[in-house]
């Protein structure tokens, strides 16, 4: 069969270049007669293969030299106890700002650790369409750092102005869109982000962290959880997930060789235009709920006006190639997620799909 | 390159059927249009991959109906954390049982934890060249768990008999031998694997644990580290990783081909009879350290005579296509891992070259 449009919201579409090359190498890695997966992690090959993984993090997102550079497991969802585990003494309290779901699970995990408080969100009657305002946030000039999820793949909604918390580290979980575009590091203290949405397959966290929060961590949890312990090994105390660092090295080789993340930015913002004029053109079906300075480029979520309608739809969907559009059973409706590998020709169909339908 | 005879000790061999179909299926999964690694964790498609790796689990290793079975991530390093977390409570106490480096890091992990006190040992001279006997054991009645390494890789140990911890429940980190042979799984209350020995690829780990300290574990710990979180959630309470538990079942069911764990005990044993008959044979430049009860069938560790004389003989493997022989940092000398997927053929060409060696 033909490739799909895949629409998935993570794991999503990888750049077929970078499955085309895993593919081609993967009985024989760099004429190692092994595949990188047989590799010891102590040897050579892998060690290549790992350095230039976190070289390319580290060209890509320009991280300045002051930060490390991680490469963990559990998802996202193990750093949401990692950080507080880190990162939050007995005496201190930590800010959560909370935008949907994943914000709220990194609260509760926290809470079972320590002292955490909510800071500031954009809840209104169970739903979130928007992130909120700097002015709308309470936060703690004491707190030993503030959390926030910078895309919300549910609900659809991203920050694209962080706010300013002074002195306190920013953490933000930006699994969902980390390399969408370029950032200034140097504005967080922490970034952790799963590599299944923009970075390469499940079973890898990327984590880029200000030395000086490695150093203040605390040492009375156990050794494997130490952000110190990994940055000591240079990610390698124990054995890596060695075949998603590979991928990672694919993915981001294919991103630098395309242009970077500016390139990126360009490619993204385009695709999240198509859809979103799509969507507006068109309110006598289509209702994108996000409100428009919040609207996610990564996952354009919109509903139709009756549950016939939107199973027609993903019929129609289905028909074109297209997987991956139910939304999440939260919201219900639709989702596109349309991360950096998702191609242009790939959006444009869906957003021709959404003009013409029922027309 | 041809493929070469991998004696790595993890990430190791896999089987070539196994990664020839993955191979083919890289881009397109059973027709779907994707790769594994890029089907939603929530998918028809991933589901079906994900429910036959455990169903493959269950029936190759035969384990009981009150055990569950969960893929986890971080490694058996992880584990070494997770254990305690979940099943040592304040006011007990935990034994671990001393014979070589894994065992003494879950030992030390266990510690940060909470209490936790060596029932056993087998060093000598900072060595360990056996496992210990039951009657060496002085095992608390009282104890939480009772926790041992099955193989070690260091130093090429392996229990073959397992101690009667009585009422206590048995703890066993399998990572380097799950599935070298049949086990009775009923005789032990939690065994975790890291996949990358004899299962898979790195970045999973397997964990069988019967029900009863599943529902007994911890509460006041992160949601993310409860071992109930994982068992109500079938191992998808957050994304798995996808593209190792894909190859796992791929391993798994080529282990079923092949005539399940019965067929891969005598494999395993006729190779490892094939290199230590081979070194008994040359006592006049080769050493197998370990004493006879305890030699592992998967870690056949030895030494030659001098450096020198080490240095030439992995010359002359290098040329024969072997890699992967140099022994440990901490132990030096060489080691051959003869985990399942290694083939008897190289295996054979091993042997041969320490029967012709400087004769």
């Amino acid at each position: 069969m033909a490739r799909v449009i895949n629409f998935n919201a993570g794991p999503a579409a990888l750049p077929s270049a970078a499955l085309e090359r895993a593919q081609r190498e993967l009985l024989d890695l760099d004429g190692s007669g092994m595949s990188v997966m047989e590799h010891s992690h102590r040897g050579k090959v892998y060690e290549a293969v790992h350095n230039e993984a976190i070289a390319l993090v580290k060209e890509l997102l320009a991280v300045p030299d002051n930060y490390d550079i991680l490469f963990q497991q559990g998802g996202a969802s193990q750093q949401f106890a990692v950080v507080p585990m880190n990162l939050l003494p007995p005496g201190k309290s930590a800010d959560y700002i909370q935008t949907g779901v994943w914000s709220q699970k990194a609260y509760k995990e926290a809470k079972v650790l320590g002292t955490a408080r909510v800071a500031g969100s954009s809840e209104k009657d169970k739903k979130f369409t928007r992130v909120p305002k700097q002015s709308e946030l309470e936060l703690d000039p004491n707190a030993a750092y503030v959390h926030l999820t910078s895309n919300n793949t549910i609900f659809g909604t991203q920050w694209f102005e962080f706010p300013d918390t002074g002195a306190v580290p920013l953490v933000v979980d930006m699994s969902s869109d980390i390399g969408w575009a370029p950032i200034d590091v140097s504005k967080f203290a922490l970034i952790y982000a799963g590599a299944q949405k923009n970075l390469g397959p499940s079973g890898l966290v990327v984590v880029i962290v200000r030395k000086d929060l490695v150093e203040a961590g605390r040492k009375d949890i156990p050794v494997i959880f130490q952000y110190r312990t990994h940055v000591e090994t240079n990610s390698l105390y124990n054995t890596p997930p060695t075949f998603s660092v590979y991928m990672l090295r694919n993915v981001l080789a294919e991103m630098k060789a395309n242009g970077g993340l500016s390139a990126m930015e360009k490619h993204n913002r385009d695709k999240a235009a198509l859809l979103y004029d799509a969507l507006d053109s068109r309110p006598d079906v289509f209702t994108a709920p996000v409100e428009k300075d919040s609207r996610s480029v990564m996952n354009v979520v919109f509903t139709l006006k009756t549950e016939e309608l939107e199973a027609e739809f993903l019929a129609e969907a289905k028909k074109a190639k297209m997987e991956g559009l139910k939304g999440h059973r939260l919201v219900g409706g639709m989702r596109a997620s349309i991360y950096n590998a998702v191609p242009r020709e790939g959006v444009a169909a869906l957003a021709d799909l959404i003009r013409k339908f029922k027309v």
